[in-house]
């Protein structure tokens, strides 16, 4: 049987991937904060410990409370650097992903269009890009896909979080609505069930038309 | 019933679209170079003049043979001027595509790494992808999801003519093998059978980890 | 002694390069529209008929009246296909630039994030980067430099034509005002006065701080 | 009078940029190891005791020793997470540029091409440039110019370290050598000398052609 760990699974796109995945009988362990808390590196080695493969996996966590950079403590950046970056690297050198898998991350479209009130999100998230970046030329060569996709406003509790006018702030996005998490759920699934493998290496934008540059 | 024209759909990554599409009963027109030569204005008036509407288009075409810059004349600028640029552009300007529905760009790598040999490739493909990525604006207030496919090395009659050596070349790649048309042909079933509309306005790198800039 | 040849050098950023480069000793002949109209490929080979050889060539056009996707005709296409890729195309293939030489092209932002009024340019200004950027690992061969500037909006008469209220812009921008023509002109010549030769296949966004993505 | 801070000012390109400056009169405090090391937050905590302003500001600093992913542990993360980010966000945050003034990121080709064998350095470095693109916008309100430069191949220790077979390595270059950082010392010198304000928030890479993607 396939099986999948989806980190941050228990809300949000990381809840809507998990129950994607679900209903392809993938056997899903939607990681939850109580199972690893990715801001401890303490957590995370605990989580290690238990968990030492699997086929697919899905990097995703929710980002800091936007701070402006002068109010950043060095506390802050040390903090979200466990969570957007040093747990993820600490789990691809110990979690063996199993050949044949998929590895998704979840970022987001401020890694190409940095948000000032995103700063911590965006500078962690790029950096952890390109080590995701130079990783999947590795783990190609075990067939092994991935695959990081860069949600744009979704309709997520984050999302209401950071924008106090939603139905105003939606009669400005192109596609006059938020991305359905579900959208992001079942394209991860349409990739694993037609075993779409040559799509690795890749940063795939997900954001209903809203960003402005070319590539 | 929906229905879908692949232009170039007789072969390559075309007819592994309109092969996937079919499987998911949609009604395809696969278009080849007998309904419509893309090089010539005249034969993409003739085409839209029986074709005004269409609930899913597949811009597609092939490149032009490999020249050097100095070999290039002003009959082959424009010639490939109108098959990988005019000629797609007047077909969006006249083919009402439908509410809810999908346009695919099957363009290159090329785009974003630009090629010595496929020059005039590099050149209109990047330029059309600039309207596209505009038009991608406006088709999101109907509901039109454009989505730019930007593949890498497919096992296609193409690459054949290009690379002479293909065991050779394929040991080089992240992968050790070129991608299958079918894997693209099921990318693009697979984002309309699920309904995926929030990805829209994006260029996709479809080379199995084979590029090397970070976006 | 140094020789440049300044398209479109009689106005705007072409005249401020132009005016740069003969305060520092070069001979410059700043091209007007009487001398070489861009846009038509008889006038261009005129030109090349009576210039076979330079030190320093600038690139540098001006822009299409803007207008909405649908409004372009097949002429307007055709016309600035001529203008903004074309031509300089057949420039490139005709005219020498001698060994430790520059090349220098005045783009535009839109390259990167295209415009929708400014559809047109966007297109071929782009097309034409991707000819340049492959030309500029032969031309490196030579030691010849190649720098493609991509102004944002600068203060010039063709920027007045294309926005109303220019004192309201303004405050919008990061820096509150367009920039100066001379801040280009003075780039280009103090990247040749101080022969700064490994600045070249390089796209610089000279803009004020106004994009938002992130390379 | 003008003053200005190098970072990692007494070697390699941080040596050549101060040379430049101090040229053309400027008051260069080129900061060695010894004055502050960046990889020690005490230590710039010491440093900003006896700094807090300046008129121009260049981060500048080495790279980590090439790693493997697997090799790279949990204290040389942060070690480099303190040298080639946090460091130059608490020296923003704590020194004062004062108004019309200049910073300059000397970074790395690696953020836009990651590299294997230099993963901390293409992570962290690129985590800082977000960081300082978005910084450009507000520095822009106080006419200070934000101008990453991204250097490839320069002739440096750092390289010669890097490298083994330097003359091998040039041939393979488009312009058959390393740069020189007198170039990069010059190109900044040059920025500086002819007051050029509008040059901001851009990504520059310094590569002679090297560079492979469009943008």
């Amino acid at each position: 049987m396939t099986n999948a760990i989806v980190l941050g699974g228990s809300r949000g796109i990381g809840k809507a991937i998990s129950d994607a995945l679900k209903s392809i009988e993938i056997n899903v362990f939607a990681a939850s904060k109580n199972d690893i808390d990715t801001s401890s590196m303490k957590s995370i080695k605990k989580f290690l410990e238990n968990q030492n493969q699997t086929d697919i996996l899905i990097l995703n966590t929710g980002g800091p409370v936007p701070k402006q950079f002068l109010d950043i403590t060095e506390e802050d950046w040390k903090l979200y650097h466990n969570q957007l970056f040093l747990g993820f690297c600490t789990i691809l050198q110990n979690l063996k992903i199993n050949d044949g898998g998929y590895i998704f991350l979840i970022s987001s479209n401020v890694i190409k269009e940095p948000n000032p009130k995103l700063i911590i999100s965006s500078a962690y998230r790029a950096a952890f890009s390109e080590v995701f970046k130079i990783l999947s030329k590795d783990y190609a060569q075990k067939n092994i896909s991935c695959i990081n996709i860069a949600p744009g406003p979704i309709n997520t509790d984050r999302t209401k979080e950071l924008i106090k006018n939603i139905k105003k702030y939606e009669k400005d996005l192109p596609m006059k609505r938020l991305g359905d998490p579900e959208e992001i759920g079942n394209f991860v699934k349409a990739i694993i069930q037609n075993k779409i493998k040559y799509l690795s290496g890749v940063t795939i934008n997900f954001d209903g038309a809203n960003s402005n540059f070319i590539f």
